[in-house]
């Protein structure tokens, strides 16, 4: 069965990114500090094309993540943001289902990347990512806003966190808007890092 | 040297109670989920006249809490909160300076327990504190916005998130109005139990 996971980066005081982040290109000093541990290690540089890198537990974290990956959703935000840098062929190697509101036909990308423009909101883009990642998993990537809409909407099962020892004090928060109620998850890992902590979830069906 | 720590018990998404606590008496169901590792534990239960509870990490953790407490800083709301529950003979066994806008006498209890009530703001609460406790510690114990204050204005050494899984999606967060910017810290110790993680950090002065 597919696993939806989300991997989200966060400072302490629970931002992805700060406050010069919230137009384009989204990202900012606060971002690139938060996510800093994922762009130093091996398996995420060797994805991007960049050499060099460290292998460390944090790589192994993240190779985990992209060798699991059977296909990605992500907001339309985060496709403007990576669409250039990511360039011709970008670190997906897989398809990845961008929520939007605006049509647009499939774009091909080199190395088995197809990004598909999906106008029915968030579970859609899900329920066709399973589809197509067949026994691999489902990436929601992000940004924070549709992390928190699929979390709000019981369609995550596995949240990992990666807590940078940083705070922001302001930017874009992840879980701003979630719904409320108190809902348990089991906690699955605990994995600590020079970089980061990385504390994975998985949420309980029935207390969705 | 006096070190000035916070322990702070918050939910995966940073909140410290539920929607419901935000008029007296500041508790609610979201606030018992998030702190209910500390009740069952057996230094805690000790401390609040309670038999029984568990001798685990979790234990270990709140031991070594109170153990080192030379004096307590506290906001008027948290006060307000305990100060029936917390009875003749109140858990701290040292001095609490609580901050408020209101004068008031000294309100001295058994035990060990004397609260001063402080009108000059967190920073002078803190430095009283320091001068009582010694070579112990000074705790600050929350509310969250006491906290924000003293991690804002760089008064706080030591910060240990005991972090719930738990998502609340609304309620009173921790570093709500925290003062913007980048802040570094560097992180002393992860220790994982079956109900919460413990995280640590320490401030770097020069960064503050």
């Amino acid at each position: 069965m597919t696993t939806v996971r989300c991997d989200m980066t966060t400072s302490l005081d629970g931002f992805v990114c700060g406050p010069a982040a919230l137009g384009p290109p989204y990202v900012d000093d606060g971002f690139h500090r938060v996510t800093r541990w994922i762009t130093e290690v091996f398996s995420w540089r060797e994805r991007h094309g960049q050499a060099g890198g460290t292998k460390s537990a944090d790589d192994e974290i993240a190779a985990e993540m992209v060798d699991g990956a059977g296909a990605y959703v992500m907001g339309r935000r985060m496709f403007d943001s990576g669409e250039e840098p990511w360039g011709d062929t970008p670190p997906f190697r897989a398809p990845v289902f961008v929520v939007t509101h605006r049509e647009r036909e499939p774009l091909h990308r080199n190395g088995g990347t197809t990004f598909y423009f999906v106008t029915e909101g968030v579970r859609a883009a899900i329920d066709r990512a399973k589809v197509t990642a067949g026994d691999r998993d489902v990436h929601v990537s992000g940004g924070a806003d549709i992390v928190t809409q699929a979390v709000s909407d019981g369609l995550v099962d596995d949240l990992h966190l990666h807590v940078a020892p940083v705070l922001l004090g302001g930017g874009t928060r992840l879980f701003d808007g979630l719904r409320p109620g108190i809902v348990e998850l089991a906690k699955v890992r605990v994995v600590d890092s020079a970089q980061v902590t990385h504390l994975s979830y998985r949420f309980s069906r029935g207390m969705r």
